[in-house]
C-alpha cells in the first residue's frame, strides 16, 4: 500500500506539543538530528505555525528547522524555494485545508522534491490536513457530527503517498465516522483509516504502530452487502450492511496489506 | 429479544414536532384513537413538555392525552397517579434523565403498569432518556465526541422491554460511537443500537424497521477477535478488533434474532 519509501507519520491534528510530546518524538527519532522541513502550506495564516512547532522540536533536539510556504504556486519554480529541502532528512506538513497543499505543490518541483525525500527514506509527517494529503484520493469536506447523506461528501486528489486507503482526522473529536463510511461506500477497494486528534498512525512498510492518546477507527468495506450509496436522491441518509470495523490505540499494529490487525503478545 | 408484547417505538431524540412528524404519526396510527399517555418522569423539570406533545399529537387527530409525572416515588402508590392508565392505549416516554425515570418508577405500581399496556398489545414509545430506558442495562453516562476510555462508562438496570440489546441515542450528532462500542466490549452478548435524533425503530416481534431523517448504527460484537476492556487501566483507550457494523437508514428493516438486516424487495 505504500512504495518502499521512508516512514509516514498521519497524525489526526492538536498533537501534544508540550507535554510528553509522543507522537513529536516518533518524528524527532526519525529525523535523528538531521535537517527537518515545517511545511505551512495548508494555512492561509501561517503566522506562529512554524514558532510552535521550532519550540516543541527544540526541546526534542530537533533544531534544524526550516520553514517551507507558498504564497503562490509560480514560488515553487524559484531556487529559494527549493533550496529549503537541501539536505533535509524529513517533512512535516501542518494543518490548515488539504486542497491548498494539494493545489499549490501537486505535480510542482516541490512535489517531486516531497518524493524524493520519501524515496531516500526520510519521514514524511502530516497532521489534520497534512494528514488528509497523504493518500491518492483524499477527504475535503463532508458533514460531522451527522450521519452521512449521499450527496454530501467532496474528494479530491491527494499527494499519493499511502494507496488503497482514505485517511480522516480529528476524527472521534468532530463525530467522522459517517463521512468515513460514505467514502469507503463509494468504493469499498479503499480502507477508510479515521485517526483522532493526538494519535498518529506510524507507517513503515505495509505496517503501520498506533501511537498516541487517541484512537483509531479501521473501516474494512470488502464484506458490505447492500449500499444505497447508488441511488437517486443527495439527501438520502447512507445505509451500508456488514462493514467491518477494527478500533485500534496505543501500541496496536495493523498491517494494510493483509487488511488485519496484528495479533498481539502481551 | 422483546417478549410477544404490543409495539416498542424507540426514538433517538428531537423527532419532528412541526413538519412531516414521520416518527409521531408511527405513535398515533398504533395508539389508533386511543388514550395516550405522556409520561414525562425523565425530567426535572417537566413543564412545558407535556403541552409540546398534546400540540404536535392533536395535529396527528391524537386528542386524549394525560400527563404521567411523579415528583416522588412514594406517588406511584397513590389511586390518582395509576389512574391515568385507566383505558391506556400507549404510553410515550419523553427525554431528561434515564435514571430519573428507572429509580422513580422501577419495581413500582406504574411501571407494572407500563408492563401491562405492552402486555396488552399498546405501544411503547421513548425518545432520548426515554429510548436508553428500554433495554434491560441502558447507558446512563459516557464521554460523546471522543473515543472510549476503558473506566467512562456508566451503566443501570432499565426497564427491560428490550432484551440483548443496548441502545443510545443523540447518536451521529453527539459522537457517541466510542461509548456504545465500550458498552459491547464488555458483553458482546448484546447487540449495540445507536439511534441518530429525528430517527426510531419501530420494533414489533423480532424486527424492527427504522423511521425517520437520520441512521441506525448497529454494534455486532459477536465475532470480536481481540478487546483490551478487562485491562488494569481506566485511562486507557479502548481498542476492539473485528467489530460488525450495519449502518440503516429509513425504511431498512431488521432481524434482532437473527441479528441481520432484512433483504430489501427494492
Amino acid at each position: 500500500m505504500t512504495d518502499s519509501g521512508g516512514p509516514l507519520i498521519i497524525i489526526g491534528g492538536h498533537e501534544d506539543k508540550e507535554g510528553d510530546k509522543t507522537i513529536l518524538k516518533e518524528v524527532a527519532q526519525r529525523v535523528n538530528g538531521g535537517k527537518l522541513v515545517i511545511a505551512t502550506v495548508a494555512s492561509h495564516q501561517p503566522d506562529g505555525y512554524f514558532s510552535t512547532y521550532q519550540k516543541a522540536f527544540g526541546a526534542l533536539g530537533v533544531d534544524n528547522l526550516v520553514e517551507l510556504y507558498v504564497h503562490e504556486r509560480g514560488e515553487t519554480l524559484e531556487q529559494e524555494t527549493q533550496s529549503v529541502f537541501d539536505d533535509a532528512a524529513g517533512i512535516f506538513f501542518t494543518g490548515g485545508d488539504q486542497l491548498r497543499i494539494s493545489s499549490q505543490i501537486g505535480d510542482t518541483p516541490v512535489e517531486r522534491m516531497v518524493r524524493d525525500i520519501h524515496a531516500r527514506g526520510g519521514v514524511i509527517a502530516g497532521t489534520s490536513a497534512g494528514a488528509s494529503v497523504m493518500s491518492e484520493t483524499m477527504l475535503v469536506k463532508g458533514s460531522s457530527a451527522e450521519s452521512h447523506r449521499i450527496g454530501d461528501l467532496h474528494m479530491a486528489p491527494g499527494l499519493g503517498l499511502v494507496r488503497d486507503v482514505i485517511i480522516d482526522q480529528h476524527f472521534a473529536e468532530r463525530g467522522r465516522i459517517g463521512r468515513l463510511l460514505g467514502a469507503v461506500a463509494q468504493n469499498p477497494r479503499v480502507l477508510g483509516i479515521g485517526i483522532d486528534e493526538d494519535t498518529a498512525i506510524v507507517l513503515e512498510g505495509c505496517c503501520f504502530r498506533v501511537a498516541g492518546a487517541g484512537a483509531v477507527y479501521i473501516v474494512d468495506g470488502s464484506g458490505v452487502t447492500r449500499s444505497n450509496i447508488a441511488e437517486a436522491s443527495p439527501e438520502r441518509t447512507l445505509s451500508m450492511h456488514d462493514v467491518r470495523l477494527h478500533v485500534l490505540s496505543h501500541g496496536d499494529e495493523f498491517d494494510l496489506d493483509q487488511r488485519r490487525p496484528l495479533s498481539k503478545r502481551d
